[in-house]
Parts: C-alpha cells; sequence; structure tokens
C-alpha cells in the first residue's frame, strides 16, 4: 500500500490518501494538547506508543465483537484504516465524574456514576465543541434519529467491553472519548483512535485508593511524565491481547 | 384563601404559603432580570400583565387537556396554585433558532429547526444553570428515566398546543421555557408560568416579515419598552379565550 498526499491533519494525528480509495493511512504524532489547544508540547515516543495501544485496543475489540475502522498496523507510528464518512461528534462516555462533567455539574471528581452517561459534543473548533443533546443534532442535520439509534448502543457497548478489558489489567476506565463514521456500504464503524489521549484511566494495582493517571491527565494537570504512563498501559494490553491470542507487535 | 408566610422569592414572582397545605399563593412581581441576573428593572405593571397572560394560557391550554398546577387568579398580581415538588429544571422548546440555541451552535437566528429541539437546563445559580441531558440527570439523581419519559411527551404536546395558540392571534412561537412538577398524589403538572419573560414571540401580523419582538428581548436587547408588547400579548389572548367560552378577567 503506498501513502499518498495528505489529507488531514489534526491535533494528534495525520490522515493520507493511499492508492486504494477505501483505505487511508495514519500517522500518529508526537504531540500533545490541552485546554481547548492551549497547552501544546511534544513527548517522543508518544506517536509510537499510541499507534500500539489503538491497534490493541481494536484488535481486543474485535475479539468481543465490536468492529472499528483498523486494517491494520503498518509501522511504528502509523496504521491503514478503512475510509469512513465521519460523523462530527466527540461520543463520550463516563462511568466516574470527573473533568468539564465536575466543572460544568458541581460533582466531585471521582463519585461513581448511577448509570454510565453517554454525551455528544459538536467537533467544531471555532464553537469550541459545544456539548448538544439528541434534538440539537437532529435539528442542525448532523445526524438522524435512525443515526443516533445506531450510535448510542454501538457506544455504550464499546463502554461495557473496555470497562472489562481495563478491568482485567488492573485500571479503572473513568471515562472515553471515541468517533465514528459509516464505510461507502453504510457500515456504521469505531474510528479514530481509542489512547491515553482520549480515555480517562486510574491505576488500580497498588490498591491504596490514590488515584494514579494513566493518561493524559498527567499533561493537562501537570502532574508528571506521560511516557510511563501511556508505556504502561501499552504493556499491560499487550500482555491481555496475548493470553486472548491476538498477534502483538514486540 | 389566607396568605401565609413567604416561602420563596425568585427573580420575577414570590411564593406564599396558604392555610391550605395543598395550595400555595404566586405574587407576580414588577422586576424583570437578563443576561443571569446581572440586568434588572422594574417595570409599571409587568406583575399584573404576566398575571393575567400566565392565566390566559392555562386556561388555553387547560381546553386543550393540558392540566397545570394553576387554581384561581385571586387579585391583580396574585394566583392560587397547587402545591407540587418542582423538578429543578428549566425545560425549553425550541421551534424556530434564537438565542442561546445561536450563541452556542453558530447559527442564525430566525432559521426554522427542522424538529422542534427540547433542551433541559439544571436550575441552579452557582453554576449558571447548566445545559444537561438525559444521562446527566438520571445519573445526578434529578430525575429518573420514568420520570423523563413522562416530562419530554407533556413538553412536546405543550409545544403543539402552544404553537396553536400563538398562531391563532398572529403570533410566531420562537421558543419557551417550562417547569414542571408532581402533586402530592404523583400527578405530572405543569407549573410556574407561561408569560412573554419565558416565551419568544414574533408578531406576525404586519406581514413585513420584520421581527417584531413581544418578548423580553425587548429588554435583553435593548429594543424597546416591554409593557406595550405585552399588553398586546395578553389582549390577544383575551379575545382567543373569549372566543372559546373562556372566563376573562377584565
Amino acid at each position: 500500500m503506498e501513502k499518498l498526499e495528505k489529507l488531514y491533519e489534526g491535533k494528534a494525528k495525520q490522515l493520507y490518501a493511499t492508492d486504494d480509495p477505501e483505505v487511508l493511512w495514519v500517522e500518529y504524532k508526537n504531540s500533545a494538547t490541552a485546554g481547548d489547544g492551549e497547552k501544546k508540547e511534544d513527548f517522543a515516543g508518544k506517536g509510537r506508543l499510541n499507534n500500539l495501544i489503538t491497534t490493541l485496543i481494536f484488535d481486543l475489540l474485535k475479539k468481543r465483537g465490536i468492529n472499528s475502522h483498523l486494517v491494520a498496523r503498518v509501522g511504528e507510528t502509523s496504521q491503514l484504516v478503512k475510509k469512513v464518512t465521519m460523523f462530527p461528534l466527540e461520543i463520550v462516555l463516563r462511568n466516574t465524574a470527573a473533568g468539564h462533567f465536575c466543572s460544568r455539574l458541581g460533582v466531585e471528581e471521582g463519585i461513581e456514576l448511577k448509570e454510565p452517561v453517554l454525551e455528544y459534543f459538536l467537533k467544531n473548533d471555532d464553537l469550541h465543541d459545544p456539548f448538544v443533546n439528541d434534538d440539537d443534532l437532529v435539528a442542525l442535520g448532523v445526524c438522524t434519529r435512525e443515526d443516533l439509534a445506531e450510535i448510542a448502543p454501538l457506544a455504550r457497548r464499546i463502554n461495557e467491553a473496555l470497562i472489562e478489558i481495563f478491568a482485567k489489567i488492573g485500571i479503572k476506565l473513568v471515562d472515553f472519548k471515541i468517533e465514528m463514521g459509516r464505510t461507502s456500504d453504510g457500515t456504521l464503524l469505531l474510528a479514530d483512535e481509542i489512547t491515553p489521549d482520549s480515555c480517562r484511566l486510574w491505576d488500580q494495582r497498588d490498591g491504596s485508593g490514590k488515584v494514579e493517571h494513566l493518561d493524559k491527565d498527567l499533561f493537562r494537570r501537570d502532574l508528571g511524565d506521560i511516557i510511563p504512563a501511556y508505556e504502561e498501559v501499552e504493556s499491560r494490553l499487550a500482555e491481555l491481547a496475548k493470553s486472548e491470542g491476538i498477534e502483538v507487535a514486540e
């Protein structure tokens, strides 16, 4: 597969065309951003780790019957993915109160939510990715009711699968953001990435009850180096994947 | 019925106990606020007009099978209402893009929405009444799924009835805010008020297509005196109510 012209550059990835019109080439970058893009820094090795982690998670989800856009990891920082038409949505699932949920609603961080909370944010830099509800999305023509009736159950299934996956490796899945799109034949697929950039992951292994962040909050809140945390997540996921017979990059 | 101790004072109304534990006394005030309470002014006659308008609208809705907490208008600025346990929610229905919907989502004011939009805002001054979705409300314990399955259809029925009522008097119902509560026997009721303070009402009678506000946007946006607009709304509603055989205060 040949990497052709660049189609898009986001905060953490670049997207290229390939010689197959149905396949795109993703490059994971080393940059991390936070605070609506106001904070930005490069971390050597982050692109490689996030490429590994997304691949492991998408493979673990596939084992659980959940398909993604991933075709194959093809290099240290690169992946081939199916071309999908993305919904311009950040689809957020929350199991424990943290971050924006707490500041917006006056809830203490760490409170377990009675039920998982699904929230949509419209991807729009100028509007700072506003929080929207189902009616807003339909009124704006971003989704149909039928789209939402597929997106929401898939998002909740992914949450259940990820809770189970992370629990197996001693990590509490606090919340995460995913994106979805449709292939040319209309199939709804999990797309984009699932990494410590897009999840809040709290280490449960030391058993102290103290929150040990294994995610981008280390960067957002200046709590320490992200790379050892991302390495830890990668190594635990790789161990789990191997135990499930998934082929893992060394 | 006797007016006893004051229970609550809001921006536009006061609430008093009565000698009947199931009935409260509402006093409509002349004050108007806008911009999260930053702008405040008194308008002589506003309390009287809003008391008349809410009474007319609740009576017109009752004719259409929608019950409210209203027992009776008992004075120029006072009403008796059934005591209900309020949901701490501003329930917003939008038919045409305006106000917060436009600034939040980058939509031009006046655009007709494909479908009516229902939005909830948590009543909390400290948090500036944040926008919330169904999952947020359930997770916070503000409502149950069962509450929402009653609240949403009732809100949409009220919207349909109000569109019809206002269309009959040459007014476009752009959007409005309502509140609901449950009586001691669990019945869900429309409560609070429906007035030009809580609705966006655009006059359609001159046929020019130019937006003539008959609502609090006159105050919010410094467009003119609110009292003649509120008088116009009251007089048209009174005419409609009379034509439907409803007893109207002179």
